[in-house]
């Protein structure tokens, strides 16, 4: 997934980066959520849908393909300086997906501008696309990766 | 939570339905989500954030928030009969939410129409909106809430 | 329309802000598009379906309903200073609509925090409602509603 | 805007439909939208903002970028049989836009299952996205593009 024209310096900063979020991030941990290839403005993460995770109607939560939709959106918008974070973001859900299905999550970023950037995540099973999501993304200027706890909430 | 106009009888089906989708829910039982009032179109859900549910930012995975609103949504729409699901929602994140906050989503239903729905849900920390939702449900005629696997999944 | 605990003071000062607005407007006037009650977060418009709105399948052309509910929108959430602008909005078409139809659309606030504002906005036909839109707005804190022209447009 | 794959049988099926429906378009003929290269999944149309597309900001009124969006979406939509209409919409504003400036949407689908499509539109200003547009369409199976009115409309 390396992009005409992206050096492998740029790859390199965007990986450690995103590499650094995941590393840090518990609840992708606790869900078994694995990061693959990652590139400036890209991310792809990978889940398999465990039994923990079926509704009352016996199919994945949407919750959950949204939560690994998010992932991808949130370590593709964070292959750049500095902290992105989601505001907003819309997803259908095309298929219904069962307890042992692996699923893949592919994040694309559509536009940036400013302090905003658009990302367009697919999920998919095999060859079938389960989800399509859409994820607006808000810089936070002053904010360090560092930095664990969120200001506001810190004493 | 009580709506002008509407009767004793149609409230209790409407927890029944919602209540035996509830109950068979593992992603709601493993994630701590409690079912609170339900009438006809409406349902509120609770949940604790635990230290699992927190990203690599130090706050919690807006997946969870989604999961919560998401749930409100799927037993508000599946207090009638026949079965509903989740075709597509739109989230906002107004404020992080951290480990160990109280979250009480709350849906109503805006819109029904043939077989699609709108819902909206707020999720509540304390007084203050900290995400708001809004979810389109498609109803399947065909469908029983007693099947327990999707029809496409099953052998 | 009015809003208990909302002076008369607040009303007139909202309404003076979305008529000033709406005086300007030359796409509304061109359309035929009225002002009607405002208040604090809230505002309604009307518009008659003409001839001219309609689409190939002779039906009225859904970016006219989308225009309708972004102006009473837009009138809703400059009912206060600074100037908003829309940011993103999301739409649902509920029912066709025919040339001749008496549209109204009544928009109301559903969240603000900071620079950012939600607003949800119903178009009905009647008693019918044909369209449901959520807006979400963004306050540009150095802006005056008197400068006509954007600044990055001007010479 | 040939797509590998595509055969010239294809794209010429695929402009014969948009073309009827873009040609009985009393809206789009009125506002000035003109219709560009068409394949099966994809439109462009362009528009030229005029000043009675101004709202009370000075800036083209967003209903209109929303407009040709939609127009560039239901053309793309409606490159196969049967008639499709669209269901929902999700807009994001860039940048804002001028009387004069030229407008291009072009459209491409990200999804299509069953009676549901997903269309990708972007409206472009020379070389800058000015709005970002994901539609939602549904398939009417019963329905000829040959009728004129809507059952539900006509006497």
């Amino acid at each position: 997934m390396t992009i005409a024209g992206t050096t492998a310096e740029a790859i390199e900063a965007a990986e450690s980066r995103a590499g650094a979020l995941f590393d840090r991030d518990v609840a992708c941990r606790t869900l078994g959520i694995r990061l693959g290839a990652v590139a400036p403005g890209r991310a792809t993460v990978r889940m398999t849908v465990t039994d923990s995770m079926v509704n009352g109607l016996g199919t994945a939560h949407g919750g959950f393909l949204f939560l690994l939709a998010d992932a991808a959106f949130s370590f593709a918008c964070n292959t750049y300086e500095p902290v992105a974070v989601a505001q907003a973001a819309h997803v259908t859900f095309l298929l219904p997906v069962s307890a042992g299905d692996e699923l893949v999550a592919e994040a694309a970023e559509r536009a940036r501008r400013g302090l905003s950037g658009i990302y367009d995540v697919t999920v998919r099973r095999g060859g079938d696309a389960v989800a399509e999501f859409r994820g607006h993304s808000a810089l936070l200027p002053g904010r360090s990766r560092q930095i664990q706890n969120h200001p506001e909430e810190s004493a």
